[in-house]
C-alpha cells in the first residue's frame, strides 16, 4: 500500500544527509529535481563528484583548493610574514571578502574539542609550527571563533610559539558593526568596554 | 585576488538552482559535500542523475513512477471506480499519508493559471477524460488546491465532466484540525460555517 519509488526514496535519503536539511525539504528537492530539465540532474551529479575528487588541501596552508597550493598561497602578491589561524576552510573566505587582508593563512581543521574527542594532535598544528621555523614570520594572528574551545585552541597554540620570538595577535573583541546593542550579550559588551579606543 | 575553486563553485551554483536554497545555503552544502566520505557524493550523484533517469509518469494517472504504472494504479485492491484528481504529484503522496484513500489518482501536472501562461491544454485534462470513457468510473474528486487557480480547475473540468453523468465531488473546506481559530482567516471561517454539521 506504500506509496514506494525507490530511486526517489534513495535520492531523499541523499539530499536529506546535508546538514540543516528535514524531511520535508529532502522531499521537496527530490522532487524538484526530478521534474527539472535532465540536463540539470547530469550537471550536478557531474559537480558532486568533480568537486569531491578535485578538491584537497593547499599542502602549504591546508585551505580548500583544486592545486596544489591554494589561490592566496600561489598569489605572489600576499605578504607571507603574516599568518591567519582559523579553524575551518569557510573562514579563509569570509576574511578574503574583506579584500583587506593581504597576509597568507593556515587552516586547523577543527578546533581542540576534549568532549568531542578532539584532541591537539587532530589539528594541523604540526604544519603551522612547521612553516614557523623558516624565519620568514613576523606574525601570527589567532583568528579561532570567539568561543570556549576557540580560545584555548588559540592559548594552546600560542604557547609554542611565543618561544620562537614570533608576535601572536588575536581577533579583537567588541560589538558587531551594524548589531543592536540592546541584543549584545553582557560579556561582548564587557569585551567592547574594555578595548573601547580614544576617538 | 578571488579564491576561486572553479569545482568549488560550480557545485554551489548547481545547490543554489535547488528551491528556497540560498548563496549561504548553497555555500554550506558544497562544504559539506566535499569534506563528507567521498562515498557520499558519489552515492549522492548516482541517486541524482538515477532518479532523473528512471522516474517518468505512470501511463494512467500520471504520477510519477519508476515502472510503467505507479504503486496505485498497479495495486488490484484499490477501487478504480473512484478517481481523486490532484495537480501536483506531491498531492498524491500527502493523500496516501491518510492511509484512508482507497481509490485512484489522476495528477493534472499543474493547474489553469491564464496569468503564467498555463492553459488547459498544458494539463493532464485530456488523458483525465479518456479514463472516464469507459463506464468504470463512479466518482471523481476534485483535490486541486483551495486557491483560486484550483477552484478554477476544478469547475473548468467539472464541465467536461457532467454531461458524462459521473458524480463529481469537492474536497472539504473548513478549519484545519489542531489549528488555531484566532489566525483562521475570514473566508475559511465563513466556509466552516457554511458546511456545518450537526453532532
Amino acid at each position: 500500500m506504500a506509496y514506494n519509488i525507490v530511486s526517489l526514496n534513495e535520492l531523499t535519503a541523499q539530499f536529506e544527509k546535508l546538514p540543516g536539511i528535514g524531511k520535508k525539504t529532502a522531499q521537496r528537492l527530490a522532487f524538484y529535481v526530478i521534474t527539472a530539465p535532465e540536463e540539470y540532474a547530469k550537471r550536478f551529479a557531474a559537480a558532486l563528484t568533480d568537486a569531491r575528487s578535485k578538491i584537497g588541501f593547499c599542502k602549504t596552508c591546508q585551505a580548500l583548493t583544486d592545486g596544489e597550493l591554494c589561490p592566496v598561497c600561489a598569489d605572489g602578491q600576499r605578504d607571507k610574514s603574516i599568518i591567519c589561524v582559523v579553524s575551518d576552510p569557510k573562514d579563509v573566505l569570509a576574511f578574503e571578502r574583506t579584500r583587506e587582508y593581504k597576509g597568507v593563512y593556515h587552516v586547523l581543521h577543527g578546533v581542540i574539542s576534549p568532549l568531542d574527542g578532539i584532541g591537539p594532535e587532530k589539528l594541523k598544528i604540526k604544519e603551522l609550527l612547521a612553516r614557523l621555523s623558516d624565519g620568514v614570520v613576523k606574525e601570527v594572528i589567532m583568528a579561532t571563533d570567539p568561543t570556549v574551545e576557540g580560545e584555548a585552541t588559540a592559548s594552546y597554540i600560542s604557547r609554542f610559539i611565543k618561544p620562537m620570538g614570533i608576535k601572536i595577535t588575536r581577533l579583537a573583541y567588541g560589538v558587531p558593526v551594524g548589531g543592536d546593542l540592546e541584543y549584545a550579550d553582557e560579556v561582548t559588551l564587557q569585551r567592547a568596554l574594555d578595548g573601547r579606543n580614544e576617538i
